[in-house]
């Protein structure tokens, strides 16, 4: 069993944010002035993995789309639109009005908490106190209920602060409060980053920074429409920073108040749009596993009834497996049969017609609107996950594979442990290293730095020429680089170099004339 | 000559904006709400043209940076931090502080203005109007002035608006006022948007959305000097969003309120900063040349002593000749000698020591920094602007090449009008359009499809079926589409294509095999 994140070994969350920090993926932001909860920076190579899955992403749905299901090629467009808009449409996406948290303040604390994350103990006695806490934090609850109350927990009632009535409030101790009568009751507040444009801050200057990337989408499906020649059923593909002011960021980069997304609006005929649920569903699940990720740690979650918004028919989320949520599942990427409401909605509040003309029948329809909805910073989270593992390497990689780690255990004799991100070749932010055997030999530099210099113009590749090969071995392995290329003395006599794979650091001698072909054919 | 941009005939700005929406470039963000004044949104091939100038940036200066003045190759890594950051970061920028445009407010019209784009002309007569305009519409004022006070323009003195007595002001006609009096004094007006991080408003949760890129390069300074293993001189790199609460945006995507730029920073030894700073000054020149600017669309601009930043000792801008500053220039980039400044002042308000050591002299220093910054989306207006052309061309393209056209002129017989982007193959949105010649061929319709599928997995290409080949020739013109490929009946018989340059409008046939090959040998 090697210590890679599945349901018996989840990876630390501190495991990853430490390498993260340590090789250059992901920072928090404005470190040096103590950082600003929720936001991340993108370090050199946290940027290269998270542009190679976003160009994956277009490739393979704008460029490449998959064939549809009954053999059809199918049309995908490219869309960016700005992330400050015109207020009425958050207006008419219903994000104005309805895009709230219900959230309880605590007036001693300072602190903020999501109404549905808290719990309240309930006495029997009418006068007694109640304790509230945060879900997954009852045993301290507990405890205070016998230090304080001297009384037995189970003899207390546990309800959502929802439930609680107002006048019972003054009685609630909140859970980091040092009397009862600290908390607010739940209000509402809104997820939107608001902002003012022009040098007033009056309310008709009020504009949003976007929730979401899918409105820019609707407002330009009749400019598409116009001017791209499209015919349903089609779609329109985003990638781009949306903003959520969260009331309570967490999990490293997975819920963060500034982020990437990657959306798809696929318009269709409501007769069909069944089917093109279906087929969406599908067809999202099986790409992430095609760039790498295992289905082990993915499943399809349907969500049930009374979790579909009122105007949604369907929707469906692509789980993964984080190793802060294992064993259990937490969401990757959202699929939502979304019917005609957006259309709708904005077909009302800008008094635009939405319908399609279809030529052929002479008819004319509203579309329906499947939506894969994913994160792009969300999706680097699921990568840098999956792609983490720890094993036992010969020392100096002189002979053999790597063998199977259990946590805790010692390396045996002649094996040391080596920290290995196993990106597939399309993510790795490095394609391959180039090393000269030793620095001090010139011919070997020159030699090795023409190679460099070649595989620049069409990979991203390294050079290192610091420290022995065994050293620069791991340095690339933990940096996930899929192949290390060896310049030797052997280069120099017969124009050969010896390409060392990642994961089963197998070794390959070759001509230098062959490396080009030998990458193309192993994934690059 | 050509009808295309240059200082005898510089290009509409309304040509270029009907364009880019009529084929679906460029739209304003939320039209069907009115719009968003200073927001824009880019449709499908618009987005395909900034991602592709993006990606040309990227490779040539992160990924292949151009060799430096003594042959030496260079190192750029890649960044990309967060839009919100922490605000001290802005304090120490001295953005907080200064980054302000003096403005006059009118009181009756609403109108703002930049101070330094109103003049005013001033009366001898000391109890008399003062009447102001803006910058380019003295024709105005001076129609204004032989009505309103029945005098001649020339008797009046004409003065900047920041020069006129407070005590005057009572005297100045506004440029859209219907009365004298109305105008404030000029005041400053932070260019910054602002915004709050939970659920107060207060100044403990305001933040601001950047301004520019490079300040999150800077706070990020020691983060890649510790992960990245890079030595002085070394450069960080970083395309992204920036907004600018702009007063009066104007003249398309080239001052617009949210944007997108490309910076370079380039940390150098004090010593070598002259060096580098006239390297990437000549540097960035050529790669706009290396895109397809022509070179006499550009120019260099070294800033004058007083328009230098109190910490700088050089500033250039790459200049470009719009069609609405033509025959003038307007900027397209700067390349800036920072000296220590931004590392001296985040070193004093984070406390974080920002001292290179040098490991071969045993020294500390503080590296000087070299900064060409650039904006994509002002990059994708010279683009649009510069591939822009119209000629005549013979009907139905059936021979001879396009002709020479000057403004007005009507096509002679036989020819028509073409409207024709010649983008550099490198940057066109779409590279190849694919054309079955009749579309009720099954087997030509197949063989086309056939060719559409096997190169799109490596190039943006089109599909297209529908109208006369002429027809189709013309869309693909106006798209900037470099190569047209038709498979008609020959294609079935001798399976071949036949291949049509945009520019030249030259036909070649040749075998379908071969097209990979030949598409890569015409800048593909």
């Amino acid at each position: 069993m090697n210590m890679q994140n599945n349901s018996d070994h989840p990876l630390p969350l501190e495991t990853l944010t430490a390498l993260c920090k340590r090789r250059g993926f992901i920072f928090q932001t404005s470190e040096i002035y103590g950082g600003l909860n929720g936001f991340w920076d993108y370090g050199p190579l946290g940027t290269a993995l998270k542009n190679n899955l976003r160009d994956a992403w277009w490739q393979d749905l704008v460029r490449t789309p998959p064939i549809g299901p009954d053999g059809e090629i199918l049309d995908i467009v490219g869309l960016d639109s700005a992330i400050i808009q015109n207020p009425r449409v958050w207006e008419a996406s219903g994000h104005v009005g309805g895009f709230n948290d219900p959230m309880c303040d605590c007036r001693e604390s300072k602190s903020r908490y999501r109404a549905d994350h808290l719990m309240v103990y309930v006495p029997a006695d009418k006068d007694g106190t109640l304790f509230a806490c945060l879900v997954g934090d009852e045993a301290r609850a507990e405890k205070r209920i016998r230090k304080e109350a001297k009384a037995d927990p189970a003899a207390y009632t546990v309800k959502p602060v929802t439930e609680i009535p107002v006048a019972d409030l003054p009685r609630v101790w909140g859970p980091d409060a040092a009397k009862p009568g600290t908390l607010t009751e739940p209000r509402q507040f809104n997820l939107m980053f608001k902002t003012y444009i022009g040098a007033a801050s009056g309310e008709d200057n009020l504009a949003y920074l976007r929730p979401e990337t899918a409105q820019g989408i609707f407002t330009n499906y009749k400019n598409v429409l116009d001017t791209m020649r499209v015919k349903l059923p089609f779609g329109i593909a985003q990638v781009g920073k949306s903003f959520r002011n969260e009331v309570t960021p967490r999990n490293f980069i997975f819920r963060s108040r500034e982020f990437e997304q990657m959306e798809l609006e696929w318009f269709c005929h409501p007769d069909e749009s069944q089917k093109w649920y279906d087929f969406w569903t599908e067809a999202r699940l099986k790409w992430w596993e095609s760039i790498g990720v295992s289905s082990a740690n993915l499943r399809r979650r349907d969500h049930d009834p009374d979790e579909l918004a009122h105007y949604s028919t369907a929707c469906a989320d692509v789980e993964y497996r984080y190793g802060f949520t294992a064993p259990d599942f937490g969401e990757l990427e959202g699929i939502a049969h979304r019917g005609a409401f957006d259309l709708t909605q904005h077909q009302e509040f800008s008094g635009t017609k939405m319908e399609y003309f279809d030529q052929e029948t002479n008819t004319r329809v509203l579309p329906h609107v499947i939506e894969p909805s994913s994160g792009l910073t969300r999706g680097v989270l699921v990568v840098l996950n999956e792609a983490y593992a720890e094993e036992f390497v010969p020392k100096g990689d002189q002979e053999g594979g790597p063998i199977q780690a259990a946590p805790g255990q010692q390396p045996p004799e002649g094996y040391e442990k080596r920290v290995v991100m196993r990106f597939s070749p399309r993510l790795a932010p490095v394609k391959a290293a180039i090393f000269p055997l030793l620095k001090n030999r010139p011919e070997i530099v020159a030699k090795a730095k023409e190679l460099y210099m070649d595989l620049r113009t069409t990979w991203a590749v390294d050079y290192d020429q610091t420290g022995a090969i065994g050293r620069r071995y791991r340095r690339q392995d933990e940096i996930g680089t899929p192949f290390c290329i060896t310049v030797d003395f052997d280069s120099l006599e017969n124009n050969t170099v010896t390409i060392r794979e990642r994961d089963s650091m197998k070794q390959t001698t070759l001509p230098i004339t062959e490396v080009r072909a030998w990458l193309a054919t192993h994934g690059l």
